[in-house]
Formats: structure tokens, C-alpha cells, sequence
């Protein structure tokens, strides 16, 4: 070696970085002959030249392939933070309008059944309140990135009962992160009580209305500033800048950084340069989660799988299971056919990278118990590997249903189905309907706004902030000055609503 | 704060960056409006976040805007693998191929003009002679960044002396490249024998044609290969990981990352994925090197800037005097007129990225005067900021010499170029020789590389290194299995001669 002693730090983590990105690559490039999708790959390499594999196969201190664990993890962060940043900019109101009544009845019944079952398997298990109520949580949320991947390979991503389970998702991401900052919330106060919930709910509608109006009248402007440019580079750094500086504020604000990243790429999807910030960012966060699956799979103890075998089993038995009842159940009573809403289902059954931010989450926090990890491992593998051939055998399953359910059941389920397409296309579908509709909808999220930032300010007026009573100012003409500040924040949301 | 302990370490990590990405976002979009190229927004953005600016004005411990800067370092390192990687990418063997003669001549005799002066100017200061030989390399280099968005600035970038001062730029680039690997057996043998520099040109050229050849014959096939499958993101994956490993394979051997970076990078330049990759490889590079030069900015302290201000101004004069004299010389002498070769020569009057590497190799490995570093940021501070004002001045400094010169000596320069252009038309311009000129080129690097094998075995075969020792051979039945190998080694490049 002629420079032995230079830079060893620089060595050892680039030496982590290109581990990791070659094990992702062989292993991805095997998984993909094996027809599986690419996050379980990167999984599986995190396992494979994670510190505890080669421990068991060689024993001792292993191989050590991975040096500097803290630096894959900032990383890793990072790739936290990129998925929900790209979920938030493909989050899309427009997109979720066709299949918006189907993914509003169905999603919110779904996850309520699975963080209910959770919760009781939980219990079952002797865990304590919060941590059941993570697990509920963990399992209760589909993996966009899986069923994308699975329908992808099996060529039906086009298909009817696809846009379905795409807007399902959608909806389901977005009580996602609202089961984020209760959690976070419920964790950190250590009590369900309703006062600090509704303190929670206050503080986290505030910090939504504030980052969406503030948002929606800076950052496409800025954005379109930059753009004009011309330089890709700039761009980028420009988003980038915004989507970690938002992230960090909701981090300092007690939020989550998945928080953060969501609502400020949810904001980003207004802006005219949608197109080419998507095209900028997807490299970027390709590595970096590529990064963060990995470095979920080194987090995994085989040993524990092992040990943790027959809850694995069981909870991927009650996801399989709970997921299709959910969405199935959901899908039918939002007026599709059986055939349709077993598609649905079966797609929706497995868990995925939300499942992991969630139990991050717990273990950073640590509210949860230890074995909540290598479960939530051990359940996605096993419902990532039955997804593609639970999707293959749902019309099997459609017509075993239809044999053996009571005749009058499968005569009002037709009945029923016929009942709201008479309604869909009689009283909704057209133009007219349509358009109002459309109006309501917007009205709908105003009107939601501006309840927001009024609630926002009754909570700061009850609390008499230390730097709201430094300007000494009686209570009353304290609240009056509240009511006016929301009253402006709100007028744009009220103008918009009378345009 | 609802969760006050959660996670410091992964918030002050996102701080860190959201810090570097918004200062660069604001200060490279005043510098688009100041038309100054990005590279020197980025610097300048560093210096103002980084720890001494804000101890400066403030007093105490300044602001404290960045915290791990150990972490931004490593994503700094990064930076500096990216863009070798990237000059790699774009290193093109076609490209060169028209202005290959000017470029050939002139790269080498401004480079050795530079080094000569540096070194002179170390000697003056006192330095050691390690030390000036790096002051040499790292005037030596002109900025493809800052020329490449100065042209484009001043939309010159498809002028005939814009394409001369590309090929100039690769050459250098390449040049850098074995100037790194030179400097860094020289520092770290601490002489400048010519046994040690034999050993170590060996090492090196036995380590480029393995590199070469292993990686021409195995990589374009990889890719292609993972091309099929059709997803961005295992391609990313696998340029990333070999990318990653490359550059790993050099430091591990003594050589520096920048060089496995630029091999791999040239490398991959001959797949016909290529603008696949490089469209892929763009964002992630672009978001590295933007930190990377924010990194090199927080290591500024201004004061030591203003200390060494006398330095600073002599040394940008030597940059700024003597790369135009060198490169005009070097254009003329290839035969191209005047006024072309004044235009070149301040083109190239600046230093930039490779300096920063440089000065960075000679700071981690402890050889260089502590001053090189910020004499380095501010010479390229100010010769950045002169480029463009030389640029324009080129025209009128040519009409000021053709004016003061004395009449024999125009004369001569005229009939000069006459005649280099008459020898190019006339015996040089057909396509016969056009078709012999690519034959010998090919043949001639098949060659280098061949020598390059076979002296690779000579040099392992004095070595007897234990594990050839360990198969129990005679000296000479060794020397017989290694010539054995090299020949088996430079099979592929004797046959694409024969072909």
C-alpha cells in the first residue's frame, strides 16, 4: 500500500456505501429473474451483509462487511424522508377524484379492522397499550411500492380493480401519516387521554393549514423563479433545500420528518415544474432508498425471525386475511362486484415501507417492545411472497364464494351493486353534478382550512403563550388579536371559495 | 416539543444538510442573477455557513449552523467521487479525436509551464518540496465547471476555440489524474527517487490496464444486461455499486478514489447505455458536488484568507499570466492562429475543482503547508471572477501584441500556421489517412497496453510475493506461469490489432 495510513475514514465509508449498493445490485438483479419485487431484494442484502448473518454463519465477530453503521443510518434517514417526500409528489387529487368514493369507504373500514385486530394480537401477546397500538398501526397499511412492483411484472396495472387499489393507497398514505403524529403524540405523553389527543390534533391541523397555505402561495412561485434558470442543477438544489428545510421544521416542531417531507411534496405537486422535479428527484431517491431498505435488512437478527417464527406466521396469517375481509368488505359496499372487490383485496395484502417508518418510529421512541422489529420484518417478507399469488388465486376465490354463500346473500349483493350504479350514473354523472361536485370538494377543503386556523388560535388562546403575554395585553384584546390573525390567514381559502 | 428526545442525531444529521441545501439554493440563485458560475456560489455559500464566519461577526462560538461536519465531510467525499466519476463519463475518445493534435501539445507544455512556476513560487515561501510540487499540481489545472458555465454564460460555447479548449480540458483532466497517483507515491515515500517513481508508475500502469482491460471486456455486458430489465433504478443501483467498488479497489490498493472513480467513469463511457446512465447519474451527482463545494467552503476561515491575501494575489497573477502564455504558446505551436490561441489561453485562466482535490489529498495526508488550503479557495476565488472579464479582454490583448510585436515575428507566426495548416490539408486530410490515423491510435493503445501487462508481470515476478512463493515453484517455472498469464492478458488487444 503506498499511502497506508491516509484517510482511513474516507475509505471505510465509502467502503460501507459501495457494500451496500453492490450487495442491492446482485441481489436485485436475482430477484428480478425471481419475479419478485425489488424491495424485498434490498432487504435481503441488508440481512446478508448485515453484522449479524455473517456472525451466525462464521461466528465470532463475523465478516464486518459494514463499518461505520451510524453513517448508513443518517443515510438511510434520508431515504426516510425521500419516500415520503416522492409519495407526497405523486399525492394527487385528481388522480384519487375517479375512484375517490370506493378509497374513502374503503380504506378508512380497512385500516380501522386491522389496527383493531392488531391491537388485540397485541394484547394477546402481553404487550403494553402503546405498543399494541403500534402494531395495529404497522399492519394496518399496504405497501405502495410492492403491489406498484407485483401488478407491474403480472402486466395488470391497467386494469379496473388496479386504479381501485391505486386509489385505496392513497387515502391509506394519508391516514398514514396522520397515524404518524398521533402516535408520536400518544407516545411521547405516554397516556390516551382525550385532552392531549385533541392538544395533538390542534397542534398538528395548525401545523398542516400553516404549511399548505404558506406552501401553496410561496412555493410553486419560487419554483417557477428557479425554473426559469434553465439549470437542472439549480432546480434540484432548490427542491432539495425546500424538502429538508420543511422536514427539519416539522422535526422541530415535536412532528415527524415523514410529516414534513409529505405535506411539503403534496405542495411541490401543485407547481407547474411537477414533470421535470419528479424526473430530478427520482434518481436521487432511488439511491437513497435503496440505502434505507438495506439498512433495515442489517437491522435484522436472523436468529430472531427464527425465534419470533410463530408470531411472524400468525400476524402475516391475520394481514392476509384481515386486509382482503377490509377491502373487500369496503369495496363491495362502495357499490363493485364481488370479482372486482376480492381483486382489490387480495392486492392490498401485505406491508410494506410505512410499516417500517411506523416501527422506526417506535424503536427510536422506545415505546415499543423489542420484538415489535424483527415481526414487522418477518411479516412483510412473508406477505410480500404470497402478494402475487394471492392476487393470481382471487378469482378462485370469487367463485368459491359465490358457490357456497347463501343464494339471497349473492341476490342483494347484485341488488345492491345495481342500486348505487343507478345512483352513480342517474343522479352524479353529469356534467352538472359533476361540477358541483368538484365545487363542493373545494369548498369542503376550505371550509376545513379555515376551521383549522381558528382552532389553531382558540388552543394558543388558552394557552397564553409566555411571549403572547410578554406584550401585555388583557385577554380579551389578546383573543381579539388571535381572531384577526385567523381571520387573514383565512381570507385567501374564503376568496377562493367565493371565485 | 411533543417528542424533545426522539431521534437528536437524526434531526441535527437533516439540519446539517437542509443548511448546505438552502444556503447553496439562495446563493447560487443570487449568483445566476450576478453571473457568476455556480461553482463559486456554492463556495461562497460554505464559507458563510461554516463555523468561522459566524464566530467573525458574532463572537464566541458564532452561530453553530452545522454540526456533524464529519458527516458533511463524508458526503463531501462523495462529491469528489462523483465528479472524477462524471469527467470519466464524459471522457471521450471521439470527442478528442478532432482537436486531439492541438490539444496534445498544448495540455502538457501549460501544464509542466505551471508546475515549473508553483513550484518556484513554493521554493520562494520557504515551503518543503513536497509541498510546492502539490502548489505546482494544483495551479496546474484549469476548472472544466467554471469554463464550461462561463462559455455557456456567455453563449461562446460552440466557437471554434470553445471545442480547441474542451480537448484541452480532457487532456489536462487525464494529466490530473496521473499527477494525483504520481503525488500520492511521492508524499507518502516522502521522496523523489527515481526507483521509487519507477515502482510506483509501474503499480499504476499495471493497475490502469487491469482496470481497462477487465472493465472493457465485463462492464458494457453488466450493463447491458441490467438495461433489460427495464427499471432506472437497478440501473442506478448497478452503475452506483460498480461505481462505488472501482473507486474502493483504488484506495484499498494506494492509489486515490478520484482515480477508480475516473477509470470506472471511462469505463462505462463505451456502453451503449450511456446517455441512460448519464441522465440517471446527473441528479445524484449534481445534489454530491453541490455539497461537496459547500464543504470546501465551510473549511475556509476568511480570516486566514485576508492573512494570506499577498500569496493569494501573487499566485492568481502566476494562474492568470501564465496559463494564457502556456496554452497561446501551446495553440500556436499546433497551428492555429493567433487570435484562436489568445482566446484559448484565457479561457483556461482559472483553477477549480482538481486543485480542490489536490489541495484535499495533501491536507488529509498531512504533507502540504497548512496555508495551501486557503491560498488554494482564494486563488480560485479570484481567478474564477477574472475569467470572465479575460475572456473578453482576449480580442483586444490580441490586436495590443500583433500591434507591439515586432513585424518579423507576425510574419513568421503567419507563414508558421500556413504551413502546419498545408501539412494537415494536404497529407493528413484524406480519408486513407484519416482510416491509418485511427489504426495507428488503436494499435498504439493496444500496445501501451500489452507493455503494461507484460510489465505487470515482470514487476510481480521480482517481487516473489508470499503467495506465489506458497505454490512451491522455481523461480523459473513462476516466470514462465507469469509471462503465460500476460500473454493470456493482452490476447483480446493483440487480436482487435489483427482484426
Amino acid at each position: 500500500m503506498i499511502a497506508a495510513g491516509y484517510a482511513m475514514h474516507e475509505v471505510s465509508f465509502l467502503q460501507d456505501l459501495a457494500v451496500v449498493m453492490i450487495a442491492a445490485g446482485i441481489v436485485t438483479v436475482l430477484f428480478q429473474r425471481l419475479k419478485q419485487p425489488v424491495v424485498l431484494g434490498y432487504i435481503v442484502a441488508g440481512i446478508l451483509i448485515g453484522p449479524h448473518f455473517s456472525t451466525l454463519i462464521l461466528g465470532g465477530d463475523g465478516l464486518k462487511l459494514v463499518h461505520e453503521r451510524e453513517t448508513i443510518e443518517s443515510l438511510a434517514e434520508l431515504g426516510m424522508v425521500f419516500l415520503m417526500f416522492s409519495l407526497g409528489l405523486e399525492f394527487n387529487l385528481r388522480k384519487l377524484g375517479r375512484v375517490a368514493a370506493t378509497a374513502l369507504v374503503a380504506a378508512p373500514l380497512a385500516i380501522m379492522l386491522m389496527v383493531f385486530l392488531g391491537y388485540q394480537v397485541g394484547q394477546l401477546m402481553g404487550w403494553t397499550t402503546v405498543s399494541s397500538l403500534f402494531l395495529g398501526a404497522v399492519i394496518s397499511i399496504a405497501s405502495t411500492s410492492v403491489i406498484v412492483k407485483v401488478l407491474r411484472e403480472m402486466k395488470r396495472e391497467r386494469e379496473p380493480f388496479a386504479e381501485l387499489i391505486y386509489g385505496i393507497l392513497i387515502v391509506e398514505d394519508l391516514l398514514g401519516v396522520v397515524m404518524i403524529v398521533l402516535l408520536t403524540g400518544i407516545a411521547s405523553t405516554g397516556d390516551l387521554g382525550v385532552q392531549s389527543m385533541l392538544i395533538s390534533t390542534g397542534k398538528l391541523l395548525v401545523f398542516l393549514v400553516t404549511v399548505l397555505v404558506l406552501g401553496l402561495l410561496v412555493v410553486p412561485r419560487l419554483l417557477n423563479f428557479v425554473a426559469r434558470f434553465e439549470s437542472n442543477e439549480r432546480l434540484l438544489v432548490a427542491v432539495l433545500g425546500l424538502c429538508f428545510g420543511t422536514s427539519l421544521v416539522a422535526a422541530k416542531l415535536g412532528f415527524s420528518v415523514a410529516l414534513g417531507a409529505f405535506l411539503v411534496g403534496a405542495v411541490m405537486a401543485e407547481s407547474s415544474q411537477i414533470h421535470r422535479i419528479e424526473s430530478l428527484v427520482e434518481p436521487v431517491r432511488d439511491l437513497f432508498i435503496a440505502v434505507f431498505f438495506v439498512a433495515i435488512g442489517m437491522l435484522v437478527e436472523p436468529l430472531l425471525l427464527w425465534e419470533h417464527l410463530v408470531p411472524i406466521l400468525g400476524i402475516s396469517a391475520v394481514v392476509i386475511v384481515g386486509q382482503v375481509v377490509g377491502n373487500t368488505f369496503g369495496t363491495v359496499v362502495a357499490g363493485h362486484d364481488l370479482r372486482t372487490a376480492v381483486r382489490v383485496g387480495t392486492g392490498l395484502s401485505q406491508i410494506g415501507e410505512f410499516s417500517f417508518v411506523i416501527a422506526t418510529l417506535g424503536l427510536t421512541m422506545g415505546v415499543t417492545d423489542p420484538s415489535l422489529y424483527p415481526i414487522v420484518i418477518g411479516v412483510a417478507l412473508v406477505t410480500t411472497l404470497f402478494t402475487p399469488l394471492w392476487i393470481r388465486s382471487a378469482d378462485g376465490l370469487t367463485d368459491g364464494i359465490l358457490r357456497s354463500a347463501p343464494k339471497p346473500l349473492v341476490g342483494y349483493l347484485a341488488l345492491y351493486k345495481d342500486w348505487v350504479e343507478r345512483f352513480k350514473g342517474g343522479q352524479w354523472n353529469s356534467l352538472a353534478s359533476k361540477l358541483s361536485r368538484k365545487w363542493i370538494l373545494q369548498m369542503a377543503v376550505n371550509m376545513a382550512l379555515v376551521a383549522g386556523v381558528i382552532l389553531g388560535a382558540a388552543y394558543l388562546a388558552r394557552l397564553e403563550p409566555a411571549w403572547l403575554t410578554k406584550w401585555k395585553l388583557t385577554p380579551d384584546s389578546l383573543r381579539a388579536a388571535l381572531w384577526g390573525a385567523a381571520m387573514v390567514l383565512s381570507l385567501p381559502m374564503l376568496i377562493a371559495n367565493l371565485r
